[in-house]
């Protein structure tokens, strides 16, 4: 029999952490568990020695854990706050609930939707939201609600209002846009920093906005690429979460590129998705420290 | 005992040939070979769709070819004409007269001197020229000439001038770019034309021009990467030869960076230099067909 | 627009030849085609300098080809017996008849199916065979006719009566084991030589036989692989056509090896089968000859 | 100016140590090292839950440790044998004493000299062992001692006995088998248990012993590796530290398979030595933990 991974149990916490370095703070850290009975299981730290800023990500297990898991967060403030820390408290027992934005393309839906299915993701996905119907038997087929909500030059502002309050009404936690083709507005981006994840079709900076496999062809590159990042502000300028790339020849044409592509899109999606499925994933201003 | 490289014999021709695309042309040049007595050892081409353009390599063995090596571009001229083509000859038994330019890293000449001395590369190096003393004793301790030509803002018409009587005086097919840190003007680009390889220490079309380790640093991308291509007079915009990549995480500061993309640096430009000197690059525009 | 892909076209021919090597055979070939009006599209050549045996694809326009389909290979027949050649002629109008045999594993199967319902293949699958029901329902949801016949230590040769009738009654031309989990008999072999590809799921010949992940794992190699080949009477010696590996560390429990080997599995079978649907794999005694 | 690397500094420690899982060692670990004053700046740890061992490497500054250098082993001891721990303690201000063995190919002993003249390693090399002359004048270019001890099936133990004094007369710490061509005995291995790293020109298991690149030719595989491992008793089956791979086609003769498998010997070879050197790798059984 395999060895059951730590995140198929119930009953493990994951505390994610940064603050200024200091002297002492992983040692504060573990000992703040140990003292309440908890057990490491996993520990990742980083220092960016640029920013002097200390990152850390803990997963220790709660059984013989002599505090709640509703009460942690309190009893975890004053040091936080000590610490000046971002922080966040997660429980491998709860599920993030996931919704999925989608267009016409049916190939990240499809790969998360398998993967959701054979467990690979510790996730729920209560909705599914599209600006056309084409993917409603893929969704249908899985037994997920699909929200048909067409977008134009108008009805922008409408829609996104439209949509957050199902998100809310779904009690989502984060969003995954698996080749959707509409630009967020910077409200909406605000109200859900670090907690949209795109796919970007196309090696990261290179070959930002649209059509990267056209810009990607013309240029004559010899290796092409996927990048998976959170949305922010600026188009395809987000903190990057997980890239990969594959060689090409002369022989590639533009449709070759798109066949290639799809693939290194699919699982780039899925790699980002399950890093921050299991609270993997910290921000470090404009980029990521990723503890895998 | 291994089987023996056709590049390692002599006695081989290779063409190059570009031309509009047309009915017949594989079996018009394989015949031309064959009614001479040429037995084709490998053959390899390519349509561009989009261009409606015809790119071929064929090696050929010249023992019993009926042609000798001096007339052979005379008795071609005539078909090559007809079919309104860019087209070489090359022959293995001649060896490229290659000139390497660089400043002071030596991690890029110390690859092209041990691969040359072991006999990877069909080239002869006559000379190394640097705008810096720095690698006078690697070059001494490979026996080739080392030319120190410092360059300023002032001398550098003055400095291409002298460079390009050297690389005459030599007798040098092509020049090698192996971290030399110096802008060519448009003339020295215009004249060696599809003669100048460079490496770029990032996956162009990201992060041209200076520092792109650090601008790879500040973007905190998950792959970097290194480009040999052409030199043009626009910087960093040359058709692209070869590329590789590796992956990086949070942990790498700058300084590692610097250090993987040196081996993917000596790797990449080592790569062109192999297919540039077994004739396995055609122009495409700004693009390249590689026959590996 | 997308150039259009030479595979999506109908009416090119593909010409599959190998022979002992001899002077003028790719003269000679394209000279067969030009004479008759093909226009080639690609050619593909190779000589085993080991063996002297000599391997080509040619691809060729049947616009204007003064020889219909079905009287081509008995035009082409002479010139083959001259040259003593092993060869196929394939039309690209014409899509193989592909049967997949499966076991309780869904993913390599759902690959298969979502790139066959987009169109990457250029194949018909008139049905799927399996030893186990579990995967009806992915069947049907494509409307592939699913035959389930479950094997025994005892009636294995019956099975094999049962399925051989099955392949002939769909007219299949070729077989892909989409982890099967049953080893077919010699005689099933020797019938199907070169048309069964399979899947394993190792970096051959490294952890031939049962559980791989579980002999990786406890070797405790960095790397893990996957290896589509064709069948042979031994196990897992066949003719590799495609492999692909990934990097795994310390971290990886025997449940992630399985799973991070589950991506290579489907990538490297969709590979292979997508390099035999497009008729570029030629055998060349116990290895193969792959024209990318 | 780039950020300093944390070996590059002087005055940090690094604790290896494994011991049986049990709650709290993270804590402990950390405590014993802040109630001295030390500041951790990089802690990796791992569980192995099918053996229930605990791994960890913790580095910290010994900038305000009160515990002198000679005096730390001391202090720690009763904890590491309270939790039954395998352990070692280095200080990156002392460098590894490494001694090469090398026999007649140059590329992994100058990719080792290379990286250790620009300061890759942090490392010193007293001496380099042959059993042939021909790579002196490379160990003379850099100043090194180079000792030339033939090796025949008479004089094996003879050597291994001459080999072991000036190993201990050169105070040597690891030994690097930089492609050296002979097996050493049981008694020598036994040894320096943990101690030898040595490199195999294949993607171990596949293609232990002789000739693997023509192994691997006659195979047909589609993709080649090497390995870098501990060696142990048994040839080839030592605990593997690092591997590579690259991509090979049909194209390739078996001079092919040995050039590009020498870039990724060398290579492979080269992150083992950083590896180790910086303190990195532990043994597991007949596997490794790398902390990378």
């Amino acid at each position: 029999m395999p060895p059951q991974s730590p995140h198929a149990a119930a009953g493990n916490a994951v505390l994610l952490l940064s603050c200024p370095d200091r002297r002492g703070l992983v040692s504060r850290l573990s000992l703040f568990i140990f003292e309440r009975g908890g057990n490491i299981i996993d520990l990742d730290e980083h220092v960016d020695p640029v920013e002097g800023r200390f990152f850390i990500r803990i997963l220790w297990s709660l059984e013989e854990f002599s505090i709640p898991e509703e009460e942690l967060e309190e009893e975890f403030r004053p040091l936080a706050e000590e610490l000046g820390a971002a922080w966040a408290l997660r429980f491998t027992g709860r599920k993030s609930r996931v919704a999925v934005f989608v267009s016409r393309y049916d190939h990240c839906l499809q790969e998360l939707l398998w993967r959701h299915g054979i467990g690979e993701f510790q996730i729920e996905i209560p909705l599914i939201v599209s600006n056309h119907p084409d993917l409603q038997p893929l969704a249908d087929h899985c037994g997920i609600p699909f929200h048909v909500i067409p977008v134009s030059s108008e009805n922008r502002m409408a829609v996104e209002k439209q949509t957050t309050a199902l998100l809310e009404a779904h009690d989502v936690d984060w969003v995954v846009l698996a080749r959707y083709m509409q630009v967020l507005s910077p409200a909406f981006v605000e109200r859900w920093r670090g907690r949209v994840i795109n796919i970007h079709h196309s090696f990261l900076p290179a070959f930002v906005g649209g059509n990267p496999y056209r810009q990607a062809y013309e240029r004559g590159v010899k290796i092409i690429g996927a990048t998976s990042h959170f949305i922010t502000e600026e188009l395809d300028q987000g903190p990057i979460i997980e890239q990969d790339t594959v060689r090409v020849t002369h022989r590639d044409s533009l449709a070759d590129l798109i066949r290639r592509g799809r693939d290194l899109e699919r699982l780039v999606l899925a790699r980002a998705v399950r890093l921050h499925s299991e609270h993997r994933i910290l921000l470090n201003g404009t980029k990521t420290v990723v503890f895998d």
